[in-house]
C-alpha cells in the first residue's frame, strides 16, 4: 500500500479555513445520503488522509490532524499515513472518539466546521452537544466543502449513468401503490410531507435503478413527497424518454438534483404561512424526514421547529417484500447456488486433480464469469471475500489483484459473494476445505453450523427482534468459549443494496427497536476467527414468514424462516457425533432441496454433477 | 370489594386545587423513594380513589377525574372506583396514557400540579414536556401534598420501627469499605458526592435493616456521601444505642429524615461557590443522583445546572454479592427448601390421604409456620401466592382470608413463595398436582421445565444482558405458538427486597442495558398461563459465577448460573418423551443435589423423608 504525502493538501485547507474562520474542520466518510459505499468524487476523506479504508472521519486543526478509524483499519491506516496524522485507534481504551478529540481541540472558544451536506442531523447535533460542553463555539456549518476547493480538476466527476425503470413483474408493485401508501402513513403522522435522501429508498418508491454506485443499483437523486406532489431531484440527462413519460404518467415530476435546497427552502416558507403563528408546538404539521438525513437538508427545511426526524418510513416498507419480490428472491438465489455449485466444483477440480495453481482474485473472477451466464444477472452485488487459510479470518478480507495469496489446497476456503441480478440481490458465504481439515477447524465448523440451523429453525411470537434472537445463533459457541465479533444477520434489499436497515439479528441496541415481520429478508450468518489461522462462515438468505403452530397463545401470528440460499454444506467439516437427530434431519431435508432445485443446471457438466451428488448424500 | 364514596374527597382536593391555583392534580403511587412496596401513610392514590392495586396513577381536574392502570387490574378498579372516576386502561389501543390525558386536560394554558417528593424526576420531566406540547403551562412543584391534607387524622403514622445493625457474617463487606469503593467511583466520575434515596440501597450501604415496609427490611431514610463526609437522615428515635455507637464509628453522622431538603439545598449553594463562575459545563463537579431519585429532591440539589442523573452506582455494587452473601443465599435456600419439601408433603397428605379441605390462604400460614422455625428466618418476602386451578392463571394472584377458594386436588396448585433470612432472601415457585394432569398440562408443564433448564445451563461472554438470554426460556413455548405475559428473571437481595435491578432477564428494554456479571443472584421462571384453566411457573434463583469453557475466546470471562433453589420439579407434570438425554440428566443431578443437602432436615418427619425419595428418583 502506498503512502500519499498530504502535507501541501493539508496546508491549502488550513488556508481555506483560516479565510473561513474555521480552527477545526471535520472530513467525514460520508456522501449526502449516508450511503454505505460511495463513489469516487464523494472520498473526500481518501484524499485529504491517504487512507483508503471505508470507514473513518478526519479532523484537521491549524496545528494537528487526525484520522479516526476501526480496528478493521488500524494496520491499514498505519501503512497509508504519513507523518502528518495521527491515529485516532477507534474502541481501545483511553482512546478519544473522534467526536471527543475535536471537542477537546475546541476548548477556548475554538470554531468547528464541517460541510452540512456529509454529516447527518443526529450526528451534527451530538457533535455540536460535545463541542460546547467543552466551551467551543456553535458548530459551523460551512456552506462550500473546503476539501472539495482544493481537490479541484483531479476530483471525479459526479456519476451520471442512465437510470431504468423497473418492470413491474420484478418491483411486484406499482409507485401509485407505494405513493399512496406512503401519503396515508403521513396522513396518519400527521406530517406535511416526507423529504426523502437515502438512494435505495428512493430507487425503491419510484421502481428505478441506477448505477451510480459500485454494487448499488442506485442513482443520485432526492425526492419528496406531500399530500398532493411527489417531486424527484435528478439530472434529467440521466432519464430516458421512457423514463420521463413513465414518471409523468405516475405523477412524479422531474427537478434538477442541486435544487432540493432551494426547494426545501420554499416548502419550509409555506408551511410557516399554512400553520399560522402562535400554535402550540403539537399543532404544526411538521415536515418528516429520516433520521440519516444530512444536517444541511433539515437546515434548509426549517431545523427542529419544522422537521421531525425519525426511522424512515419508506424504509420500512421497503423491508416488507412483497409476493412478487419474495418470489424473485426464491429464483434468483436458485440460479445463484447453481453458479455456485459449478464454482466449487471447479475449484476443487483445480486443485486437487489438474493441481492448478490459483490466487484468490483469479478464482473469484472465475465465479463471477459463472454467475454472469444466468438469466437476469446484472452484476455483484459487493467484491466477493475469496480468502484462503489465515485470510479467512480476516472478516472484511479485500484480496488485491496481483499481490493476494495463492490458494492452499491443505486450508479452509472461505467465499462470501453475492450478485445482483433483477429478480432480486444474493448474498451467501460458505466456508470450504479441499485437503484435512484439522479437529478444531472440524469442531468450530459444526458449532457454527448448529447455530445457523437454530436460528434457521426459529419460531417466534409477532413483535420478537432480531436483538433476542441472536443468541440463538451464538448458544453453541458460547458453550466452549467461543464467539464471532460480528452481526448474524443484515437486511437484503430487492435488486438493491445488499445491505439494507432497519432490521437485522445481531447484538447492536439498533436491533432491539424493530421486530421481525413477515416479508423481511436477512441473512443468517454466524461464524468464526482465529487470527492468524483460519475463518468460519456460514451465510444463508432467509425471509421471514407466518409459522404454523399447534396453538396461538395472545391470538398474534408466530413467525419463522423459510430460508433460499440454494448450495450445500461442507460435509468434511462436519462432526456427526455434535449433531442432533433434528439437525441431521435438518441438513438432510435442505441437501435434498438443493438438489432438486439446481441439478437441471448440470445437464452438461458432468463435474457439478458429481459434486452436488456427493456433498447432497443424507447423513 | 367494597367501594369508597370519594364525592367528599374529592370537593375538598378540588377546594385546595383552587386555593393552590391548579388545574389538573396528579396523584402517583409511589412514595418519596421509588419504593416497589409502600407503607400505609403513602398510600395516597389508594385513598383518593378508594381502589386499592399496587400499580396505578391518578388524575383530578375541577370537571373530572381519572385512575389509570393496567391490565393485572382492570377488574378490580372497575369494582372498586365508584362513579366519579373514568377508568383509564393502560395498554389497550386508543386509549391514552396517564401523562397524555393530563396533557390534554392541560391544553389552553392550564395548571398541572404535582407533588414533587412523589414523582421522579426523568417522569417529571416528560410528564412537562407532553404538556407543554399541547400548549399547558410549566409543570407545578405543589410543595405541601394536597391529599395529606383531606386525609388528616385518618392518615396512619409514618412507620417508626427500630433498625438494626446487620453482623459482618451476614453483610461480608464493613461500611468503611463500601464507602471507600463509592468515593472512589464518584472520583471517577468527577463528582462532588451522591445523594442516595433508594431505601434498599441506604440498607446495603450502611449495613443496616428496618422494618417501615411490609416483606422489605428497609426504614425510611436519605443519605448523602461526599469526599469526606457521609449523613444518614433517619428518625434518631429508630436507632439504638449500638447502632448509633456504629454509625460513630464508621464516620457517618446521623441527621433527622426531614433535614435532607435543607441540606441539599446548603450543599448545592456551596457547589456553586466551589466551582466559580463562568466555567464550561464540564468543568463544574456536579452531584449524583440516581434516575429514580424524587423531582423534589433533585430541585432541592440545583437541578440540572448542578445535578446529573444515572443509574446508580450503589444498585449496582449491591447486585454484585460477595462471597459472604452467596454464601448466605445458599445456606438459606437449602433450610428454604427444606421448609417448601415439608409443606408439598404435608398438603398432599391433607389433601389426598386425610380429605381435608383446605382453603388457599390456610394452607399458606401452615407454609410460612413451617419455615418460621428455620434458622435465621425474619419474615416473609412477600405475600405467598398459593393458587389452585384457574386461580393459577392469574400472575399476580393474591388470595384473601375468608374469600379465597378451597385447594382442589385434582387441579394445578401453584405456589409462589419466600422469605427473609438473616443469610438471604428467597424466592421459589413449583407447580404441582395432587390428581391427574390433562394432557395440556403436562405439555406446558414440560415445554416450560426445558426453557428453565436451557437458562440454567446457559455459558455466555461477559457482556451479555438479561435481555439476550430471555429467548432461551421461551424458545420451546415458542416453537408450540405458546408464551407468557412476565419477564424471565428478576435481580434478588441478600435480606433485602426480593425485586432488586438493575438486572434483570426479560424483553424490557432496560434488561438490555446492564451485563450480568459475576456475583447477581437473579431469578429463573418461565411459565405459562391459560386464563380460566391453569398456570404453570417453574421458579429457582440462579447466581452468575464464572464458567469454566475449553476456549477463551476473546480473553474475555465465559459466564454461567449455579442454582440454589432446593426443590424437587413434579415429576407427573414431566412428559419424558419430550426431554434430550442431556435434560433428563441435568434433571437427576438435581434431585440428587436437592435430596443429599436437605435430608437431614427430615429425620423425625417421614412423610416428607418419603415424599422427598419418591420425587428425587432418577428418570
Amino acid at each position: 500500500m502506498e503512502k500519499v504525502d498530504t502535507t501541501e493538501r493539508l496546508a491549502r485547507l488550513r488556508e481555506l479555513m483560516k479565510k473561513h474562520k474555521v480552527d477545526i474542520y471535520i472530513i467525514p466518510s460520508e456522501d449526502s445520503h449516508s450511503s454505505e459505499y460511495i463513489a469516487p468524487c464523494d472520498a473526500r476523506r481518501e484524499y485529504i488522509t491517504g487512507f483508503t479504508g471505508s470507514a473513518g472521519c478526519a479532523v484537521v486543526t491549524h496545528e494537528k490532524a487526525a484520522l479516526a478509524t476501526d480496528g478493521r483499519y488500524f494496520n491499514q491506516a498505519t501503512k497509508q499515513l504519513d507523518a502528518n496524522w495521527l491515529l485516532l485507534k477507534q474502541g481501545l481504551q483511553d482512546v478519544p472518539t473522534w467526536q471527543e478529540w475535536s471537542a477537546d481541540q475546541s476548548e477556548g472558544e475554538k470554531v468547528v466546521g464541517v460541510d452540512p451536506t456529509v454529516i447527518s442531523a443526529p450526528d451534527a447535533r451530538k457533535l455540536a452537544e460535545k463541542i460546547k460542553k467543552r466551551g467551543g463555539q456553535e458548530l459551523l456549518a460551512v456552506e462550500e466543502n473546503l476539501v472539495d476547493q482544493i481537490w479541484g480538476e483531479g476530483r471525479p466527476p459526479r456519476p451520471s449513468e442512465p437510470v431504468k425503470v423497473l418492470a413491474k413483474q420484478f418491483a411486484g408493485k406499482d409507485v401509485k401503490t407505494k405513493l399512496d401508501e406512503l401519503r396515508k402513513d403521513l396522513e396518519k403522522k400527521k406530517s406535511s410531507g416526507f423529504v426523502v435522501s437515502m438512494l435505495d429508498e428512493i430507487a425503491w418508491l419510484f421502481n428505478l435503478r441506477g448505477n451510480d454506485i459500485p454494487y448499488n443499483p442506485v442513482f443520485f437523486s432526492y425526492a419528496s413527497v406531500t399530500p398532493t406532489t411527489a417531486t424527484l431531484y435528478v439530472d434529467e440527462s440521466k432519464l430516458s424518454s421512457e423514463c420521463q413519460t413513465y414518471l409523468a404518467e405516475n405523477g412524479v415530476s422531474v427537478r434538477p438534483y442541486e435544487r432540493i435546497f432551494e426547494d426545501t427552502q420554499v416548502l419550509s416558507e409555506s408551511l410557516a404561512v399554512a400553520n399560522g403563528d402562535g400554535q402550540p408546538e403539537a399543532k404544526i404539521k411538521k415536515f418528516l424526514v429520516s433520521n440519516k438525513t444530512s444536517w444541511a437538508l433539515k437546515r434548509s427545511l426549517g431545523g427542529d421547529t419544522k422537521v421531525d426526524e425519525l426511522r424512515s418510513p419508506i424504509g420500512d416498507a421497503k423491508a416488507v417484500k412483497n409476493e412478487t419480490e419474495l418470489e424473485g428472491m426464491r429464483q434468483c438465489h436458485i440460479r445463484d447456488g447453481a453458479a455456485l455449485i459449478e464454482y466449487f466444483s471447479w475449484l476443487e477440480d483445480q486443485l486437487n486433480a489438474k493441481k492448478v495453481e490459483l490466487d484468490e482474485v483469479t478464482a473469484a473472477d472465475k465465479l463471477e464469469e459463472m454467475r454472469s451466464k444466468h438469466k437476469h444477472f446484472v452484476g455483484l452485488s459487493f467484491d466477493t471475500i475469496s480468502s484462503t487459510g489465515a485470510n479467512a479470518a480476516v472478516i472484511h478480507y479485500k484480496p488485491e489483484r496481483g499481490s493476494c495469496s495463492i490458494i492452499d489446497p491443505e486450508a479452509i476456503y472461505l467465499c462470501d459473494s453475492g450478485a445482483q441480478y433483477l429478480d432480486g440481490t444474493t448474498d451467501t458465504t460458505r466456508t470450504l476445505h479441499f485437503g484435512e481439515p484439522t479437529e478444531l477447524e472440524i469442531k468450530a465448523y459444526t458449532l457454527v453450523l448448529k447455530g445457523h440451523i437454530a436460528l434457521d429453525v426459529a419460531i417466534f411470537p409477532k413483535g420478537t427482534t432480531g436483538f433476542a434472537l441472536d443468541t440463538l445463533a451464538r448458544q453453541f459457541l458460547w458453550e466452549e468459549g467461543l464467539d464471532y465479533r460480528h452481526g448474524t444477520g443484515h437486511g437484503v434489499g430487492s435488486y438493491l443494496n445488499v445491505h439494507e436497515g432497519p432490521i437485522g439479528i445481531g447484538t447492536r441496541i439498533q436491533y432491539s427497536e424493530v421486530p421481525l415481520a413477515s416479508g423481511n429478508v436477512i441473512s443468517n450468518e454466524p461464524g468464526y476467527y482465529e487470527d492468524g489461522n483460519f475463518g468460519i462462515r456460514i451465510e444463508n438468505i432467509i425471509m421471514v414468514k407466518e409459522a404454523e403452530t399447534k396453538h396461538r397463545f395472545g391470538d398474534k401470528p408466530y413467525l419463522g424462516f423459510e430460508h433460499v440460499t440454494m448450495v450445500p454444506y461442507c460435509r468434511k467439516l462436519i462432526d456427526e457425533s455434535l449433531l442432533t437427530k433434528r439437525e441431521k434431519n435438518w441438513l438432510n431435508e435442505y441437501h435434498a432441496d438443493v438438489h432438486a432445485k439446481t441439478k437441471d443446471y448440470f445437464k452438461e457438466n458432468e463435474l457439478a454433477m458429481k459434486w452436488l451428488e456427493r456433498e447432497t448424500v443424507p447423513f
